[in-house]
């Protein structure tokens, strides 16, 4: 059982340290919408939670953890409330949120691709859903507060590409026989530090070369 | 088994009356984003069915009630066709709409919850599946419409707090044994006049404070 | 079995068309919204696979096969390959992409509806899913691009319509027990000359009339 890499309890502090940054992110985002405090609430849990649901629903995986699991749905409601008494200064550490996101998408890129190949997916597939699992909160995040999602934009710094790093490196891991706790943490290291270099430089993915485009980036009215 | 506190027909037949009255609601705003008439038919669809379909899917209730239930189906059709003959008479009565999509509100949060627990959710669990199932046709239609989810806005009357209220009512009930007819009519009742209340006094949820926000309002700007 | 009215190869040839097809149009799209190419690859999948992937998690038929077979999902990475260097090429050619596009359409519709009945849905509920298999990825294509579902506007040729006629012929044939292959294709290539027709002739639905929307187009301020 891949499942077992940490002990059960180191497994599920690192998805409740996941979980909770990810819902600041949420929360943070319904505060910049204007949206009361049931619209952060519920920002936070579908930023959290969105992605892990999912994965669960795809692979079968019903009732998803996260309606099993008491920790997985109170710890958004406390970032909630975190943020609505203390957003400003939530806001004044965008560094910090930001190396916490980069840690969940990273623990959350490698636990799904795991938990996705334990219930019998392919290789390729369960990097695809490790993926998923992810950015898939970030994506419902964004289209519940009517924004293009920041995973497709090309004006923001990658985002995609450390978790398809370390989804892959996982699949290569079982592939070659070769995961353990050890190896999995070097795929969550990697997609951490990955994205915050990507942060750090600025780093972008580059888009299809056109003249109509390029024209709307002049007159400024990108998207 | 909790879902036999109506007898079958009598819960069937508050079913079909929550599904209508969403389906009002999704039809008319079709009208309103011009939509064609299977655009209003989707919306309805969509509007009356989404919350049960979301969540007999996260409880592994396949395939969901709205698929194998001919009247579950054909009920928002009908919404539909009187919207799209009828919608400056009906837009007339928003009153009752409101009031319809008031009782609505309650019965499916009251048997989102209970059906939740049926299949083996925990309680908190349970009371979130319901304000899910009670809520969710609502987020899809404003999704869909291309709006920003009148469930997040804080310039709407209190919505999901009727629900919640109800969900936490039936969980309650659970907890003590006393759910039966009598305790989740009360259930239904007290989330029905609570959301009338809100829409009648214009009951408000905090946002959270911050200067962005308040500069945005003063100019107008918000959203 | 209906699955089997094709041999298995034919049925997963079409299949890959029609992934294929819809992907280009996902891929374009995010082109036009100046996406990075992540974004073109996120959105050809989303759009070529969204629709299979509603479908089987509704008729619980996990993992979907979009998740277990390899060339459902390599299949719109090509297509978002070929989009990023081809692309103003690929857009000369919109009218072939719109013949494929209805060519998906047809496909999509058929065997949607058939894989519901095989999963003992009624014949009303296979038709309603076999419409969702069609136009379901074109959907989540709009709302994760952050526009208006083509599918619900007015002011785009009829494109539910043809995905019905063609999911309610399979129907027809299957309660007159006359489902086979010739049948299957007859029904397959009515809902993709009837898309063709629309295309030539903007054929389009009618709106409900109100004096709001006449307004707003007299303004030009249609949505």
């Amino acid at each position: 059982m891949l499942n077992e890499l940490f002990t059960p309890s180191v497994q599920h502090a690192l998805d409740i340290v996941g979980i909770f940054v990810f819902a600041i992110s949420g929360a943070l985002l319904a505060v910049r919408k204007n949206f009361d405090v049931f619209g952060i609430a519920v920002l936070a849990e579908v930023t959290a939670l969105g992605g892990g649901i999912f994965r669960d629903v795809i692979i079968g995986a019903v009732p998803p953890a996260a309606f099993t699991d008491l920790g997985y749905f109170t710890t958004p409601l406390l970032a909630a409330v975190l943020v609505f008494f203390l957003h400003p200064h939530v806001e004044r550490i965008q560094v910090a949120v930001n190396v916490f996101d980069a840690a969940g998408l990273g623990l959350f890129c490698v636990s799904g691709t795991v938990k996705a190949y334990d219930y019998g997916l392919g290789l390729t597939s369960s990097a695809a859903l490790g993926l998923a699992t992810a950015v898939g909160g970030g994506v419902l995040r964004d289209v519940l507060a009517n924004e293009v999602p920041s995973l497709l934009r090309w004006d923001r710094d990658l985002y995609a590409v450390p978790a398809i790093v370390g989804s892959v490196l996982v699949v290569l891991c079982i592939r070659f026989d070769a995961l353990n706790a050890y190896t999995s943490a070097v795929a969550v290291i990697t997609a951490f530090v990955l994205r915050l270099l990507a942060l750090r430089f600025h780093w972008r993915a580059p888009r299809a070369f056109n003249r109509r485009s390029s024209r709307a980036e002049e007159t400024g009215a990108v998207m």
